[in-house]
């Protein structure tokens, strides 16, 4: 099962995506998918959204954020081979985590937004895992069972301000740079992740291509890990790292910029495609 | 003025700290300071407390943190120059920053907590900044009128999760281990911040001891730097840094346990005071 949120109509909502419609339930109540999934609701919602008989086409919607609103993001540093050897960072025994603000977020199609005082943005094609159930120390055996589904993400980073010291926040938290969709994909609808493929695309060229096997902390110990500190709920966001091949570590390096397209492409979970514009413009 | 929120008969509220009496108004619909700041009224909503003739004596209620659910709650690292140089950091030209969810948070008398799988709990004294109007891309001269008013924290940090990887995420966000309190109070009342000493004791021995004025960063152009890349809204705190004396950096390094006390002693803005206990316990 495939689930968006969007506006229609000036209102936010949400409903399950079916090849080029959506689904959606007039009646109800659950106006977003984190709540959805904090009632534990997912198979009541899609069902009501399919006896509704209410189809919306998706080129007559916005895509918001799968999750515009999540409690809690946390994005992996350096979790690819290729992508911690072309950063140079040390073999590290645990995940290495950085904050994301829920207000970074946008959804498919919509713009990266390129800073007025900075010209090195950049692209970062990820799987994100969103959280469906709660739970606080769980071990790595059990922790697939509090995912919700899958998506995609691009963890846009303005370079030089995540560089100012050694703690990213700056530079991982300018409004709308972290692309986030199109949908929710169940687990069930994409089997084994360590067999997918993912790649970044910048304007139709592939930048970035590996396997989601290739990750040095799998998903499954990466939320054993994230738990051991922190409680995860309902609709909080794991981006778990990027693959080699990253605009910075490029020579001469790759800026985005105005006009490019970068495209996010997972088998079996999507393809996540945003523009880039100034915010200036 | 000073306000506090707090739980008393299985509520929670808010109200203004007169001595060691609480004004509030049972009328009043605000029941949490973010919503009082966030609808500017917080002139209307003492003034409704002063007016109420309600009082409950402070020994009789629980504390909260002082806003008990920021959005965004972000920490400046090794902002005083003796704390810089006992970690070893370089020079940056920017603040350090990372960010701690609001579960992070405990308010005045509520222990800090160890988790079972650490014994190096550390303290920071720090001083807290609440922000009451929200604002993005403000200039340094600018940025004190975002301040709502000021209160004690204490950034309680397990420095061997801190220090996995570069990021100090996991360290700095153990549950129960942000002590934040105990009253917010406004910038008229706590006068020039540079003249302020800031102490902070360890079962009554003092282990820190500077003044604010040491802030390699000071407040203003701290809120300068987070408004040039994220939105500050009402609510929102940032820990400004702590000074020299940290138990890790002591020979031999001093980590908290159960039975210990800290207490974080700002002049003019309060003090706060935390027991130690052990999650397990």
């Amino acid at each position: 099962m495939r689930l968006v949120s969007f506006v229609h109509d000036g209102r936010t909502a949400c409903g399950v995506l079916e090849g080029d419609q959506i689904l959606v339930d007039p009646e109800s109540r659950q106006a977003d998918l984190k709540t959805v999934l904090e009632q534990n609701a997912l198979s009541e919602f899609a069902e009501a959204c399919a006896a509704s008989g209410k189809r919306l086409p998706l080129d007559g919607v916005t895509l918001l954020p799968v999750i515009p609103n999540p409690g809690k993001i946390l994005c992996v540093g350096h979790n690819y081979e290729e992508h911690r050897q072309e950063t140079g960072r040390a073999k590290t025994a645990h995940p290495s985590l950085f904050v994301r603000f829920a207000d970074t977020l946008i959804g498919h199609e919509a713009p990266i937004v390129r800073p007025p005082f900075s010209t090195s943005l950049d692209f970062e094609g990820e799987l994100a895992v969103v959280i469906g159930h709660g739970g606080f120390r769980v071990p790595p055996e059990q922790a697939l069972d509090l995912v919700a589904g899958y998506s995609c993400f691009n963890d846009g980073s303005v370079r030089d301000w995540q560089w100012h010291t050694q703690q990213f926040t700056p530079g991982k938290n300018f409004p709308s740079t972290g692309a986030f969709g199109p949908a929710l994909v169940t687990p069930d609808e994409v089997g084994v992740l360590d067999d997918l493929s993912i790649e970044t695309r910048l304007n139709g060229d592939v930048v970035q291509s590996s396997t989601l096997g290739h990750m040095i902390f799998p998903v499954a110990e990466i939320i054993a890990y994230v738990t051991s500190f922190t409680r995860l709920s309902p609709g909080d966001v794991i981006a778990t790292g990027t693959p080699g091949g990253v605009g910075a570590k490029r020579q001469p390096p790759v800026w985005l910029k105005p006009g490019d397209v970068v495209e996010i492409d997972i088998a079996g979970v999507g393809l996540l495609r945003n523009g880039v514009t100034d915010e200036t413009a």
